[in-house]
């Protein structure tokens, strides 16, 4: 049973290529809901616009991607290499679209297999289906939100004197293991002027009670994430403070102006014109947001110079912020899916 | 500060290339330290073989990755995209090297912002490096190791009646990461039969307390991972407890022949061999092994068909298996670090 079939075989032809090669990554997973641990071994899922797919696929991982496609397995062993099984999954195809997070070592493979082979990056075949959450997809996502919520509450009520940041993400990580949820590595704590690095590498650096706090972090539903930021500010903090405000009401604004139609940019706009008039217009150093699901970000990207319009079934974040270098650092973060009906948020503000 | 600087730009030119190419992934972390989280928004550090290297970052990165290279930041933001600072960085590059897992995505947008650029895999100049462990790398693979044999011992004395095997795989990582260190994601738990398929994908089943349960995990010590796989046997399970006993030969018959210059697949024969007398020939159905390093899966590979020979400095899993569809599956998993003194077992037995 593979997810969207026809619509992509149909795609694939109208790209004008003969087939499309998706490796075990998360468009694999998205199609046949499975995720073999293929690691560096070639194996990918093959669907022919001419119709049928093949399946290639390391002799240990054969057995549980058996039954997908209507081709079978072509297996190959550790000792023979991939080599000649990608020459049969290839059998015949001149033109093969890929994706764009296929390793390009996986790439030159199958132009040493099939000298000759044009190979073409998807058009956007995947994207445009993955940006468009099915209701089985909103369910784990807005259960991610929820947990993701739950923990932010958690940090905001401890007594953070001498834990270092990355002592603080570990102890995340555990606070979502307990919950039965998995969490994923990279959240961003950020103590004090660290927070003027939007994407911080969370370190050694003891928090420091006295100054803002940035958390960005989300856990992971049934493979979909949330991600969200909040700033914990102390007491005294003033300037900090009001660049907090000027970004919540950037991001209220921008939600305000959500519907079907909107062009990403437009959206990104809305916040930006806030943060602009407040004074701290190059401060805000990002776009808007990114489309999430089974990816941390995927498609739709809310930057400025993206016309594409956002559609009823997007889910995505909106975190407008503020940066200070030296000094601080505040975004504040919510995933939102878009429907007919307007914006929902899947965090609690 | 970029570790063996000199070395990889003499390599890059005899390659006959102009440029190496480097995005923020496992090469950028061996040489620079850094993990950047760019995720999709491409960054690079650029190696020039006529001397010099720049940096490509998006601008919410920019102010952590200068410095670094000779040549400051070419930053890019959300708004502009990253096609003319691909440009700048690539000046008067006509062959560049890219590394096997750099996306697809990424080399595409290489050439568009380059026409005529000709591009080529990195022909293991970085895997080269990296393979041969120095020894501030293997002081955390130690570390990382023995982290992995106390919660092996730990699942060992479990109560297992109950719990999935996924419920299992989120109690260890939360047990390493009471302990202070990562655990990662691709745990591979398998009860009984499950087993039988060397990467289960964990699931929901639960944990059969009359069967063999086959664990494979391992954690992360300042990047560096453990990878150990140990079958749990109940009594009464005399057949995958012989088949167990025949791997751990196979093991042993392989480390007792490790030496530096012994090939990779030498090293692969000497355990298939145990392995293949007992009449268990086509039961193992993978390689013997894989380096370990800030990857999980990274040179060399003992696998049969490749000559390479083995090193000091290596460290590799050695990890024998025996697959009986539909029944069980036994494997036995330790990481040995090869010195010109023989084999350092990091696990203990």
């Amino acid at each position: 049973m593979i997810r969207h079939l026809d619509a992509i075989r149909a795609a694939v032809g109208d790209a004008g290529a003969d087939a499309l090669w998706i490796h075990p990554a998360l468009d694999f997973r998205y199609l046949t809901g499975l995720a073999p641990i293929a690691l560096e071994r070639p194996a990918a899922l093959v669907i022919l616009a001419a119709g049928g797919e093949r399946m290639l696929a390391p002799q240990m991982l054969a057995p549980e991607l058996d039954g997908i496609a209507s081709a079978g397995v072509a297996a190959w062993s550790d000792g023979d290499g991939p080599e000649a099984a990608i020459g049969r999954v290839l059998d015949g195809v001149g033109r093969c679209l890929i994706e764009p997070d296929l390793p390009s070592g996986t790439a030159f493979a199958l132009r040493a297999a099939r000298p000759g082979l044009e190979l073409e990056l998807d058009p956007g075949i995947l994207a445009a289906l993955r940006e468009r959450k099915a209701p089985d997809e909103l369910e784990p996502l807005r259960a991610a939100s929820r947990e993701a919520d739950a923990a932010m509450a958690w940090v905001a009520g401890l007594e953070l004197d001498g834990r270092s940041e990355r002592e603080l993400a570990l102890e995340l990580q555990a606070w979502f293991l307990r919950r039965g949820v998995e969490p994923y590595s990279g959240y961003v704590i950020a103590s004090g002027a660290n927070g003027a690095l939007p994407h911080h590498e969370t370190g050694d650096a003891p928090v420091d009670a006295t100054a803002p706090l940035l958390t960005d972090f989300g856990c992971v539903v049934a493979g979909y994430h949330s991600d969200t930021t909040r700033v914990h500010l102390p007491e005294a903090v003033a300037e900090a403070a009001e660049a907090y405000e000027i970004v919540r009401a950037a991001h209220d604004a921008a939600v305000a102006g959500l519907e079907p139609g909107l062009p990403c940019e437009e959206a990104d706009r809305l916040a930006r014109e806030v943060i602009a008039q407040a004074g701290y217009g190059d401060a805000f150093v990002h776009r808007l947001g990114h489309g999430v699901g089974l990816d941390i970000h995927e498609a739709p990207y809310l930057r400025p110079g993206n016309p594409q319009p956002l559609q009823a079934g997007h889910v995505f974040s909106v975190e407008p912020g503020i940066y200070v270098p030296g000094r601080f650092g505040v975004r504040y973060e919510n995933l939102v899916h878009l429907s007919e009906a307007g914006p929902e948020l899947l965090n609690a503000p």
